[in-house]
């Protein structure tokens, strides 16, 4: 079982086109201490062959680009890319999508509801249905994409993606809006949770005894965007639960037993990004790493 | 008046995703002969300091990455974006679109046909309206994006987007939904076609007396996607005229009064792609360029 961590960033990127915050700043400005990062998507594989996406960011067309194994091998036409599950409508998991067209026949997995998003917006219609077959996931139903890689979508606490919210929105909501997955080879168990709005009993126990847990890194703090004057927004406003904080998520998930802790979908507000930062020493000294692009993690 | 080529390839880009076909092979193998290119997209400049995006291509994020001028310089958010203007609804023009959210403030102008393809995308409301103001243009009407650069639309023989072909496409229409651009600043006129069915009596005339023309290179011949095995349509089934043939863009645009003529929005199977292909001495010695993601236009 072996994952590759495509974009290790939440929507936006390290750095965000029209940001200059102190992060951007110095990964514009080519700082040594904060590595530019891509939006969130992970590559799947057991055979080294065969490939299933887990989101497919903005950034699909770069990435695939930097990852020969990625690649088309032979033929005209080809990929290694056998199937793409989509854990949400976010624009940084499903704009990347549109990358994939030119008819290659390939399976798309997401719930009903992300399912519907995606077909609220005809722009998709360019992946053809006689090449790309949609098929619907179910909560807690596992599926496998690929032979010997068995999946399980579960909730995640969170909302619609922002591009969906109305007036009337709901933040914690569990459902199919936002789901979580969980990978598993064999004996080796992998949780992805890139967006949660809060570390439920039943998240607890879900991760608990994993190999390796990857989880929204969104931010360090709750209100990190608004002190730093970037948005009016908090983290858990966004869906988002912060790394730090007596309810956060390092705190609230300390003491589970699990292999590997680190945090992904990382935004580019979080200062854990400076790889010299206090929040950065103090996140590490809590068990956990930080996601970067291009990370491998083999099992 | 400046234009800088962000992205001089057609819909995929050169090395398309799941393409292998010989220069798409080439390119994956970092071949010399063949440069790597980004979808279709252009900055334009008068002052340096202010720019216009035209067409908003899916590798946008990337493209503003590989060009300082287009990154935020003070503050805490911001863009020398100023506006963007998109020409049709294909994918390769409007993707990017979603890499410009962040609540940044800029105008987008396109024709109604071309907003209405948008309007039915609920996934472009992450470009809230307070931040975006969606201004209507019209064919043969000059709109000024910014101070002293003055846009004409005109029509140019096209179809209609893939993703929204219908069983009744009629190829070759001319109206709002393929539109091309003459840019003038002062005398200077450039004339940006990147995509054409048909060099109609009245484009002709329109290019006679360009400073520069940049026009649609898509294929080189009009069966090459279908010769190569790579897809079952002709360039004119896709609304594009071929470069060569007795009635392709260079016979037909042939002795108009033109300061230079170059070729973009280049697909992968154009095998002028390749630099040393006797297709590009053709071309180069019909007095043609090819364009090249960060070429450079001063006038």
């Amino acid at each position: 079982l072996r994952v590759i961590v495509l974009g290790s960033a939440a929507g936006g990127g390290v750095p965000q086109w029209n940001c200059r915050c102190r992060i951007c700043a110095l990964a514009w400005d080519k700082d040594a201490r904060v590595k530019r990062r891509t939006q969130s998507s992970l590559a799947v594989t057991i055979n080294g062959e065969e490939f299933v996406l887990i989101n497919a960011s903005p950034d699909l067309r770069e990435q695939i680009a930097g990852h020969a194994v990625l690649q088309p091998r032979s033929g005209l036409r080809g990929s290694p890319v056998r199937a793409c599950v989509v854990t949400n409508a976010d624009v940084d998991h499903i704009a990347g999508l549109l990358t994939l067209r030119e008819r290659q026949n390939f399976d798309l997995y997401a719930t009903q509801a992300t399912l519907s998003a995606l077909q609220a917006n005809p722009i998709f219609d360019v992946l053809a249905p006689e090449c790309v077959a949609r098929k619907p996931v179910r909560l807690d139903e596992a599926f496998e994409p690929l032979p010997g890689l068995v999946l399980t979508p579960f909730a995640a606490p969170g909302k619609v993606a922002l591009w969906q919210e109305r007036e009337n929105l709901e933040i914690g909501v569990e459902g199919e809006t936002t789901v979580a997955l969980e990978l598993r080879c064999g004996s080796k168990r992998i949780l992805y949770v890139p967006a949660c709005a809060a570390a439920t009993t039943s998240l607890r126990e879900k991760i608990a005894g994993a190999d390796v847990l990857l989880f929204d890194g969104t931010t360090f703090t709750d209100d990190e965007l608004i002190a730093a004057g970037l948005m009016q927004k908090s983290a858990r406003r966004m869906g988002h639960l912060p790394m730090s904080g007596r309810d956060g998520s390092a705190a609230s998930l300390a003491g589970l037993d699990v292999g590997r802790k680190i945090f992904i979908h990382i935004n580019n507000s979080n200062p854990v990004l400076i790889e010299d930062s206090p929040e950065r020493r103090w996140t590490e000294q809590a068990g956990w790493e930080i996601a970067y692009d291009g990370m491998e993690i083999v099992l």
